[in-house]
């Protein structure tokens, strides 16, 4: 119980330190009048599109709790938790997409008064308050439920499925967020870059495209708000996991791994310590950048990122030694963090690295060989990082059992608050090169901002990677906590991989992501077609928009993108929830199992293949942007060649991977709240 | 016995068949000279390629056969066993190629002296010839080891373990021929493409590209000695499954599922009853061409094919109700066959119909969005052929148990005579049209030629998705046997899918597929850049080419895509044979068997987004250029993106594609035949 009021301690003085970052980015100048209106626009847009989505999600979140508490006999607990996930959740994305769009133009104005160290700390600070926002919110919801309920969990194990609900909560807003999000970026983005820069011959960010504040909007919804909920979803289920791990497990299968001096307690409390401890050590990674933004942004954003960790690993072991722990957690903890690290760097080799110049090569002989190039890289992406993630498992459970997986989730989770941080200052400092351009800075002020742009790339390359990794590990935590939660309530269940029904199942799962993937991807092709016409229109029917002389209408394109996102997030978000519930009601819960299974390594494998190979196409464009390839300039065939890989990167990369990573995790969280009902 | 000898018989009556096939078909004209030339060219290449192939493949194969020499504690039996399954592939993939290049020139020449009727018969018949070789060498090889051991299997079922022999043996052989006859052929016709159509802006099959014949040769190595390899793989590992799971299971579930009047005996029997009925069911179906030709060749075909399979269940069901079999069997086996049909027809509509014209539209806006679409129908068409293994499995099983699944997909092969002669005989009809344009027949003569091809395009993309499906299925039977044959060793071992050192398996499965897709796609693009330097060097140096006063280099080109297609299947091949070997003896059995169902699942993803986009694109691309889009010209924008996307697919639907139906197949015949090592 005192864990739990730590925690919602820990998670308001988390929030109280983002409400002071708030500030202090508000209060600093925001540049000129053009920049001014072009950041209340771009702000416009994203809270205009954010309170649509919420609206929408609000209704289907009100349906579910009320079908959680209609349906379920031990009370209202389960239901609550749910709207408290989902609000937690919204609300973390709300402060922080508020901060993000208070701190573009400041990024802007700061690289051109003060310098391109003050520019870094602006937008970095910025995406502080997304990144204290997931954090704190975790800590203070799943406080809550702590304090009140951990004495029930260690005594009645299948209470703790009130914290499901939290986490489906969570998942269910993450759904709808990544997946609306994604759309909305990408519609955007491809719709106005297919005619601005294919037909109409301007450069990305031109103020004359109509599609251009989309754009920009689309960055914030899609790669901050999506992005802080995609991270929140797996930050949560972690730690739910591995509290169900803690409640479940038999009393004998906890002392063979960790002996007879850790109590059930204590592995209740221990998610919950490390992620207080993971905070902590987040705040001091973030205040570490005021003191090393001279070391330049990519060694400052390095030392944040790595001080954190290593210091959540020393001060760990020492609470460790402490209170008592078995090193056997301590291994499983490291085995996870460590794990995270290495998926990152291995999706940062393989979007701009060598695979990436095999990329670039391909350009030379047209958009077919890049293509076949890039996909071909995004096939063998996928085995570093699958390789890492079955690392992970091994040792960890080898360690510390089935709890000891969970436990290397919320281990490779802790530090969140800082990795999502430097994830949100990415599309930050990309907003701000788009207002630079805009606004008509000076070559100066937009080096900087490029500059903080090109490294935005590389740091998304690498959220990216960490996002699919800790979605796998969480899923697979997920998982067996559903199959313990299925043991619990009916007794020994095998699960056997040649069981027709289970076999059934898991192929049942590899549908279902197949089929998310292809809706999303369509989807964007639909919306991004919608945003072409109505561009084309613009040029045509706005007399002197080409020229400059007049204004386009940015505020349509943006609720085409809204409309657009809104109306077909709709149906993958009702296959992923009702999959699972036909699954488990029709053939019972080992094809469940099976699906969960089955849809986390296919889920897993095109996460990594599209965010892989469309960052990989993205970068080699940019390569012979910049003159990789002699002879081949803007223009060429080459570049025309690699634009079009680009192009079909965009909803890879933006839209369909990132939906995997959710749909993985909700599936597992909708299986667990179904237990009850199917066993 | 009895059953032994009778398939034995069967199998070489039909072998004395597909001779006299043969031979009618070598004694019908093969036109003027040029034709005869141009024939022999073919001919030439391909022979050359099959040998050095072989030659290859043998001293693999010696290499293997040795090993199990040594290692097998019963003798030299599963060694044997290994180099009949290899060898009996080998002359059936050597026959078939045989009459495949002595029958595309005679239908060039039916089709300019006889007319379309006789044109379709010759194609058709020469593709018997393969469809009987398959059939045929399988139940001679077969044959042979159930008539010495059906005794030993009834009392010692480990003593199974020869035929698995056999099934690798044939699994072995149909690796390399797939993946290097897929690598050949798409470097030819890409590398082709590349230069003759897009830089030099000569037509498809123009006799002065110096790639054409290597392109030629290449649709009889892949086409027709890959599929056919492919097909003779499943057609064994299907009945080798329920020959294992008859002889493995225990009395108690058999008993269970068919009451005490089924014997063991009589299910050991069942699989090679039902190849000799459908054996005698296909000969009726290609018989009745000369009969049925009358109606054109759409309707033909259909006829051929459905009448041979709706022959073989009546026979199949008055044969069980002779000899007491029960129902259930005849139930699995109808499941089995039904499915194996509407996974064709799902291939067809995904090919050919509505999502293709989705592709088209997509065309309008440029390469990217068509690429887009088309991964999206890839990604989408994954789903119904799933569903339909997915039935399959879940009623075979329920009405006949584990045996019931083994049963389905021999219900499904049984008729792989017509199925395979249909297959082969779109390669020779591709043959024909391309002799008629290089050897510049009239028109009327191309009309036919093009109408026999464009059916062959349709019937290509049925057979590619029953190749899949039939892929499948056999790999699940061959997995379910070996779960058997790994209890039978080590009695009772739980594979749950909650098992950590399973769930490493899975995603390990996973891992393999991807490496060998993104491998397989790489050895393409780099065959093709080599074929495609060779091309615009001979056009560079040989002066008059492009004017057709010189002759090309042809044997260059053949000899190009010959080294590249034998360099670059070592490695993905290697990788198939080793990675078993490396999980079952680090990890263990249970391991070995997550691994399977993980590459069976993505496997068989991948296999059909990839075929199925790849067939969607090329019809896309070939619909354009008949004028569907109005406006639209060959040569304008939208036919260059098609271009693009007809291009993207071919590795996919004809290399990476079906090199997975091969692997997943035979990852589970290694592991089988590891079982004694790894237990």
């Amino acid at each position: 119980m005192i864990v739990g009021i730590i925690s919602l301690v820990a998670g308001l003085l988390g929030l109280v330190v983002a409400a002071m970052l708030y500030r202090s980015i508000v209060r600093r100048p925001s540049g000129d009048d053009l920049m001014i209106a072009i950041g209340n626009e771009i702000q416009l847009g994203a809270m205009t599109y954010l309170r649509a989505q919420y609206t929408k999600i609000g209704i289907f979140a009100l349906v579910v709790a009320t079908l959680l508490a209609v349906s379920d006999q031990h009370g209202f607990g389960t239901s609550i938790a749910f709207l408290t996930g989902a609000l937690t959740s919204a609300l973390a994305g709300l402060v922080g997409m508020k901060a993000a769009t208070k701190a573009n133009v400041r990024v802007t104005a700061a690289a051109r008064d003060q310098g391109a160290g003050e520019a870094l700390l602006v937008g970095f600070n910025g995406g502080a308050v997304m990144g204290l926002a997931v954090a704190s919110f975790g800590l203070v919801g799943l406080g809550i439920f702590f304090t009140g309920m951990a004495s029930q969990f260690a005594i009645h194990p299948e209470s703790a499925s009130i914290i499901w609900g939290f986490s489906m909560g969570a998942s269910s807003i993450a759904l709808f967020a990544r997946v609306g999000g994604g759309i909305f970026t990408k519609a955007a983005d491809v719709g106005s870059d297919l005619v601005g820069k294919i037909e109409a011959g301007i450069p990305e960010d031109d103020p004359r495209n109509p599609g251009v504040i989309a754009d920009n909007v689309g960055d914030n919804v899609g790669d901050i708000a999506g992005m802080g909920a995609d991270i929140y979803e797996s930050y949560v289920g972690a730690m739910v996991a591995a509290i169900t791990l803690a409640a479940a497990s038999s009393i004998a299968e906890l002392n063979h791994y960790f002996g007879e001096g850790v109590t059930r307690p204590m592995l209740l409390a221990l998610p919950l310590i490390l992620a207080v401890i993971g905070l902590g050590c987040s705040l001091v990674g973030i205040y570490s950048m005021t003191a090393f933004k001279k070391y330049g942004p990519e060694k400052a954003l390095a030392i944040a990122e790595f001080s954190s960790a290593g210091l959540f690993l020393f001060l760990t072991m020492i609470m460790m030694v402490l209170f008592g722990y078995s090193w056997a957690l301590f291994f499983a903890i490291v085995a996870g963090n460590l794990a995270g690290i290495a998926i990152g760097r291995a999706a940062w080799y393989y979007t701009s690295s060598k695979p990436v110049t095999r990329i670039i090569q391909s350009c030379k002989t047209g958009a077919a060989t890049n293509i076949i190039t890039g996909l071909a890289v995004g096939l063998e992406s996928c085995a570093v990082p699958i390789l890492v993630i079955v690392i992970a498992i091994f040792v960890s459970h080898h360690v510390a059992g089935q709890y000891g997986i969970a436990l290397a989730a919320v281990g490779m989770l802790a530090t969140a608050g800082v990795t999502m941080t430097i994830d949100a200052s990415g599309p930050i400092s990309d907003n701000a090169g788009g207002i630079a351009e805009m606004s008509h800075q000076p070559p100066e002020v937009r080096k900087i901002t490029d500059h903080l742009d090109a490294i935005g790339n590389t740091t998304a390359a690498t959220g990216k990677g960490f996002a699919i990794g800790s979605a796998a590990l969480t899923a697979l935590a997920l998982f067996v906590s559903y199959k313990q939660a299925v043991e619990l309530a009916v007794g020994k269940m095998p699960m056997d991989i040649t069981d027709p029904i289970v076999v059934v199942g898991v192929f049942l799962g590899g549908i279902v992501v197949l089929l998310a993937a292809a809706m999303t991807m369509s989807s964007v092709g639909r919306a991004a077609m919608e945003m072409v016409a109505e561009i084309r229109r613009q040029f045509r029917e706005i007399p002197g928009l080409l020229q400059g002389t007049a204004k386009p209408d940015t505020a349509r394109c943006v609720a085409i993108s809204t409309d657009a996102a809104l109306r077909e997030m709709i149906a993958p978000g009702m296959m992923a929830v009702l999959a699972p519930v036909i699954v488990g009601f029709f053939f019972g819960p080992a094809a469940l199992g099976g699906m969960l299974l089955g849809a986390t390594l296919t889920g897993t494998v095109f996460a990594l293949l599209m965010a892989n190979a469309g960052g990989a196409w993205d970068n080699a464009k940019k390569s012979i942007e910049a003159g990789e390839l002699p002879g081949e300039r803007k223009g060429g065939e080459a570049h025309a060649a690699a634009v079009i890989g680009d192009t079909v990167g965009d909803p890879f990369k933006d839209t369909s991977g990132p939906a995997m990573n959710i749909l993985i995790k909700l599936l597992s969280v909708v299986s667990l709240i179904l237990v009850p009902f199917i066993t």
